[in-house]
């Protein structure tokens, strides 16, 4: 007789609406003396894409009582101008948090408006020196990309033991892979990062206690390539052949194997955005503390 | 009849007299365009290995050519002192590379004057925002701490394939662990950081193409532990039973069972203090790209 477990469900969609729950309440809180949080979404050009997150986190946004404002610029936006917008959003004491949407226009160079926004604005948490703050475990308040530390979040709330377990995390980008490596490690698991240059990745996938995927490939993991058990994060957001929405892993597959498994949709991308709403809250926060409101 | 492998020596002091060589000139160079490259070398009370290893940078910067100064101030300096003579350095044309020797007495917070030193001038690569720059990848021009940078160094003089190849280090300090495994996974390895935490240490020791060990316990790593063929490099400078400086890994058992190895002292040691030197003249020669020589 052939005895099948299937892992337990880790249900984002219900984990976010209890964040956003505390968060409502901690602006709630704020505005009583005399704050509230301001998040500014700057988007530049019409990408279709693009409009929809801005809009579904706007839209949060205001039901948790968060001010939100999106700057909407023309596809023509030249390099300078929108300097010049970031640099009065810097200024503006209002304003808490500053998130510039992906992708840019070709004419504009990313990674010097990444560096642009303040440090102390900055609510996606991809400026260096706030990555650098992440990767030296900084005992200090500072941002974090919102998707690696949504993950941590899921992963305290279903009791998931980290410290000295075997995180892999398959695929190196700067706003997931990297950052969840460093969360991990500050969290004093053993962690390998694997990519599309690693030799036998499955190898290491199927060591893994904790596995976090992120590559943008649909249905890459598979039951064989994961250890029975283990906790299994999907970042993905792909569609498969019939265009539905799907992730990285065979989520039917492998839940027979995992013991936790985050489901796409209502898995990361709902903490993706209520780890926002949280850290824009918390920027508001600061600001006050450094008494610079 | 046993056949016995000998690993192949990595020579850190040969090639760290190559590179020396290399940087002698390029200073002279620099010095005909109008650039003298100085460092200065901040000491804070009388540890006496601090005081060795000043010295010795100090005795190699002078036989490359570059200027160099030891600002030693007194074990009483004051944390605020102690950020006025660095803000002094920071406003300083003339200097190009500023280091503050560790330990520092208690009364003063490392962190906040390693956040001091202006990053444009910062040969350790310690400011959070040269980490963020080099743990995002950026295809700029940073500094990055010396050790693992001279250890990339080594591996590319010694034709080490690294792209692929499984590194496995072992330590998650932020002077050697956690850039060595940025450097390393920006070089397309596949990167395991193992630590005190790890369960099962060996188990990934014995899986590591290259494996970079960092922890200060004497011989930790024995034949046993290590794959054949492997590239070894020992980051320990440890005392053994005798006095004798010794590293982190078991060099007459190693050595019969890794590819290549590095030894102690020898290796990474010389290495280190040679980057440092090519640091300090790259920095020198950025400033002058940024045009604020």
């Amino acid at each position: 007789m052939k005895v099948t477990r299937v892992a337990e469900l880790i249900d984002g969609k219900q984990l976010a609406k209890q964040i956003n729950t505390k968060t409502k309440t901690e602006v709630a809180a704020l505005k009583e003396i005399g704050i509230t949080p301001k998040l500014v979404v700057v988007i530049v050009g019409g990408d279709a894409a693009s409009e929809i997150y801005v809009r579904s986190k706007h839209r949060k946004a205001e039901q948790i009582g968060i001010i939100s404002e999106i700057k909407a610029l023309p596809e023509t936006t030249t390099q300078a101008e929108l300097l010049a917008v970031i640099e009065a959003l810097n200024q503006d004491d209002q304003v808490h948090g500053i998130l510039v949407q992906s992708p840019l226009p070709s004419q504009i160079d990313e990674l010097a408006i990444t560096r642009a926004i303040a440090p102390t604005k900055d609510v996606d948490g991809f400026h260096p020196e706030n990555v650098g703050k992440l990767y030296t475990n900084a005992q200090l308040d500072f941002p974090v990309s919102c998707t690696p530390k949504g993950i941590m979040t899921m992963l305290e709330a279903y009791h998931v033991p980290v410290a000295g377990k075997h995180a892999v995390i398959v695929g190196r980008s700067n706003i997931v892979g990297r950052p969840m490596a460093a969360l991990l490690l500050n969290a004093s698991a053993t962690v390998t990062v694997v990519h599309s240059k690693t030799a036998d990745m499955m190898a290491y996938t199927r060591d893994a206690d904790i596995l976090v995927v992120a590559t943008g490939i649909a249905h890459l993991i598979k039951a064989a390539d994961v250890k029975p058990g283990a906790t299994v994060i999907d970042v993905g957001m792909d569609r498969d052949e019939n265009g539905k929405l799907t992730g990285d892993v065979d989520f039917d597959g492998v839940k027979e194997v995992a013991g936790l498994i985050t489901p796409v949709p209502g898995g990361v991308g709902p903490m993706t955005i209520a780890t926002l709403m949280q850290q824009t809250v918390e920027l508001a926060k600061w600001s006050e503390t450094r008494g610079t409101k």
